[in-house]
């Protein structure tokens, strides 16, 4: 298991500069009035490919060797990381391809299609991804980038939060929503070297909360198909990601179904963005749990923008 | 008739600067490469009460002399500028009263009073209206501060293109929505003098296409009720905006209700913006029209957020 360090962030952020935005980082003074504390929101849905996971899927294609880059890169996901893999390699001008269940929603396989990959569909179930996936590296050779449990992926991913502190002096803290632990994996690598006062939250849904039972009882719990509209943090922690949550994590906070939706709400409205359920999990906890924040200065990591207007939560 | 000068927009732009956002210009690859062009979205979604009437209306409360101002101000409007002079009132600690329609959506009502604003109820008629509104301005003395056929408003919404012109160099075109012609007058007015090669176009509803016709025609035309969902489009051009609109657009363009509403979901998935269908109007027209404006250089006035996130027009 190879661990991150503060010289692969660095050298990741050097590497994804061109093909990556340096996100805004928005206020609103209506969200600071509702919990009482000081908003910045990272807003990773500007990203390019409209998610963070930009970052991680760049930094793991652009550090590939020529002949490794040769054979392109492949990896199983229906969500962000698959689109935002097939941009990275489309920015290298390599292969990609992406394994989906056929019953992934059609617009998640046209945004692989549209930056140039290609979708391998399987049946959806886990042995069929797996089979199905072995056979696509057999016969074209391809690098595996897992969507975070994997070192180049975190080190991309941490980048972010070295953007945030460049842009917002005395943070208190910051809280970013967790599914596999990806983005909060890099947020702890990166704060615990260069601020390490900052304390790191995550943010989970009640109805995926594989993190928040796994950080209380000390080992990685995985869930076999939890439900919830927040679909990037259905995915369980792995070590990679476990390490750093077990590490450097302050707490695990969780929201209701309800509650997202309403704090997603929230945000669209007050502040004119579009982002996904994911992305409103972690201002949904604060309101629960309004009282660490107090008067703080805290940084909130906008995951992505990627939704289907067609079938909003709230309609 | 007090046509404003640049002098007034100049006037306007130090007295509102400590309470408006210099808001940002946005830029989409994918909606570039659907149009052929370059768009600079100048983004008054982000302006304070979610739209650009915020500088007009301020510009109007805060050039009130100390004995005017003691009065208050009030206006009729169940759009943004209802919204906005509440909340220009508010931030120089005066009353501000706004007749609506009865019928008037309640976000609307909440809005307004959300900003320390008072709402009087009148029928949905313009003799209830104009009956209501006269005896406020009895019973208060209450300045009245048109939406948009003010030279004081005009000049606050000149301030929009001001910004966009200093933001974004070798603009070829600017595109706003047009309906009672506040934003294209002021637009006109910075333009015509600060920048004269910079064509100016009107975007309007096919449905509410008064302006269109009255430009085609050489005189006003107003209609009594049209209906489209861009809901900020639909009353008619008064003589200031009419001096404008006749002397600096080069065309208006329209578009109908579902290119307005494509546009709108574009603008959505691409930029991950929220924006009120009356913005998404320039975007439509460009998309039918591609024409004048391929290979160039353009600006698109996006005027504001308020979006009732219940009754989504594609819904």
């Amino acid at each position: 298991m190879q661990i991150p360090t503060l010289d692969d962030m660095l050298a990741a952020r050097r590497r994804i500069a061109p093909h990556v935005h340096n996100t805004p980082v928005m206020t609103s003074r209506k969200l600071n009035e509702l919990v009482g504390a000081q908003l910045f929101l990272k807003c990773e849905n500007f990203q390019k490919a409209g998610a963070f996971k930009a970052r991680g899927a760049l930094n793991a294609v652009l550090g590939l060797s020529e002949e490794q880059a040769a054979n392109g890169v492949a990896t199983h996901s229906s969500g962000n990381h698959g689109t935002c893999l097939a941009y990275a390699a489309g920015r290298r001008g390599i292969r990609c391809t992406v394994i989906m269940p056929h019953t992934a929603p059609q617009a998640k396989k046209d945004a692989v299609r549209g930056y140039g990959g290609s979708v391998v569909e399987c049946e959806a179930s886990t042995s069929s991804r797996e089979a199905v996936f072995a056979e696509v590296v057999a016969a074209t050779g391809a690098e595996f980038v897992h969507p975070y449990n994997d070192h180049r992926v975190i080190a991309g991913q941490a980048t972010c939060s070295a953007e945030l502190i460049d842009q917002v002096e005395g943070l208190d803290a910051v809280v970013a929503p967790i599914g596999g632990g990806g983005m909060i994996s890099g947020t702890c690598l990166t704060l615990s070297n260069l601020a390490p006062n900052i304390e790191i939250f995550a943010a989970e849904p009640e109805q995926a909360d594989d993190a928040y039972r796994s950080f209380k009882a000390g080992h990685i719990i995985s869930d076999d198909a939890p439900s919830t509209i927040a679909d990037g943090l259905k995915v369980p922690l792995k070590p990679l990601t476990w390490h750093f949550v077990s590490s450097y994590v302050t707490d695990i906070k969780t929201a209701s179904e309800q509650e997202i939706i309403e704090a997603m709400k929230l945000i669209w409205k007050w502040m004119k963005i579009v982002v996904e359920p994911s992305s409103a999990v972690p201002l949904a906890t604060i309101i629960k749990n309004p009282q660490p924040f107090a008067g703080q200065r805290v940084g909130i990591i906008i995951t992505g923008g990627n939704v289907d207007m067609e079938k909003l939560p709230w309609a």
